[in-house]
């Protein structure tokens, strides 16, 4: 068993404010994050995937299809977008980092299993000092 | 004469569109940068400043008072913002990071001074791979 | 169950020398990290912090809120420090990296709970080819 | 328990090929890997080590030897070296990264032993996308 | 008058082998850069554009149109290649940084002209350590 | 004409204070930079030499020499050192990273010239966020 990771980058706009709660209570908890125009980061997403070395590839699996995958799954449906609005698959969802880590590990488990390999992390960065990880569980 | 440097960092949302221009012009011109609901990057700005070294402190200036300059002035100003709606010296300005830096010589220039240096270069990094440099003119 | 890390840097002096052996040893065993004037590094400590996401702020628990432990807690006191004689909780430590990361741990621990998270590691990074990571056991 | 990290880095030319078939089934598979020249670069190593800290020293183990045994057994062997055709204990592997990352295992494992620690990770970046992680199982 | 700058990376095998002369001075002045087999390197090629801000689009020049320039005439002739002999305009050319350098700057200066910007300055870096700048001059 | 540049890092302790002044005066000046006991940072020197390329190496000049021309002049007499006490070439300097530039570019301006270059730039950083630049004059 061996962990490989390939990393892309993306770049989107984002709020953190919940509907349900009153403006004042939306800047008390997110502070600038609620801004309401909107705000925005470089993310970094590094998906690890887990799985046996094929003998005749010396690969787990081919960072070239890895890369297909987090593209056409992820990365061109976030990058330079608004994601409050502009993405159907995060419409309803409050888009923190730890949210959005969570909705991709949904997006990318199927499609990392259907190359051979075994989803086994999603890391997020947000800035250089904050990042998330999810194991899926 | 030596050249001293501080950066800092702001989160902030944007969209390059020119509103003279048609919708088709805009996406032909600015492709997914034109984005309506805005995408955002985090911005790396660095100062750099010449002047001769005091002998008394070793310093051009004090770091501890570029650093105020820089947050006051500009970064406080655009930091969990959008640049195109939210920023009172950027309204009107298509905030390009060529016009960014710009915009942000403009503020910095007579604060710099005032500390008792010259203001060299604004050097602004929108991602890993983009950045502009701006001398004054 | 979701894992969030922050970054924080901190600049102090240290010196890697065992009080109870003699210089001989001590140069042996430490070599020039037992410079008897002290030598210094930038330290980045990393904390991760493992909890639920709370569905009203998408958050584990507020990185403004886990900044300001950690700045209180640690970073404050240690930074622009000499590790060996300015820090009364490390008097009596050698300030290995290793030992600095359990101690850290220690002063962590605890208001991180009172957040409402769980302290799952801390990393400290020395230089960018030295780092350690402590899991609490 | 704890763990601690060293990395060193090398350059090295190597080229993904599968002498066991034909020309058209390489490019098919490696593509641009695959290139019959090789192609190189820079690779990040990075050992992690777990185990007890020493009471007299604060240490895991002296990363003087830690990084001794790393140049001597991996850097100092693969580093300005043809990962295919250069390097003994490499000749008939595929040199792929996940591959690289199990033979500097075995290599570094008893070393590390010796020295008293426990060999816990080999982390092995390739580009700035690309990484491995191999924990011995 | 503002300076933008655009980063690509590549990787490559190459060697640094003066075939004038016997192998024993090769290996006198080039070490273990004149490893037969080749070693390669992770490269970063930044490009650096001055030019007048464009009013309607707040450019120099098109980041897109500089990217394609650079991929078209450097990148993609250069990458997952070997210097000394998979690239026909380096033919002949001892591949160091400095002429790699030149070369590059030979090659993107009448196009980056013909997007309206002037070629400033190429920059390659071949390790963490290592890099040059040439302005054409 | 190219310019070819060469980083190293060293790690050291130091304190901004000045003896001429009041224990007051040092606070007021220096703040935290001030403290008795002094603080330290991980350096990273770059030096950037010009010159003509030799057409038998492809080099300005052997960055294996200019290494070792940075480690005999500056990096060995600095690291692991205490920058106010423990380094002849420093006493009576306060050890501001302007000074310390300014220092080391008298020291590594003939070592250079003898190995063929021009020394064209000494750039010490301290932090991630602090550096200066030196040209000699």
């Amino acid at each position: 068993m061996i962990y490989i990771e390939r990393t892309e980058s993306f770049s989107a706009a984002h709020q953190l404010f919940n509907p349900k709660w009153t403006d004042e209570q939306n800047d008390a908890v997110f502070g600038k994050c609620a801004n309401r125009a909107y705000h925005g980061h470089n993310f970094q997403l590094t998906v690890v995937v887990k799985g046996e070395v094929n003998p005749d590839t010396g690969f787990v699996l081919n960072l070239v299809d890895l890369k297909q995958v987090m593209m056409e799954h992820v990365v061109d449906r976030v990058d330079h977008k608004n994601l409050n609005v502009d993405v159907p698959f995060l419409l309803g969802v409050l888009p923190s980092t730890e949210n959005l880590a969570i909705a991709f590990w949904a997006l990318l488990q199927q499609p990392i299993a259907n190359l051979g390999g075994t989803l086994h992390c999603i890391r997020l960065r947000e800035t250089d000092k904050n990042a998330v990880e999810y194991y899926g569980e």
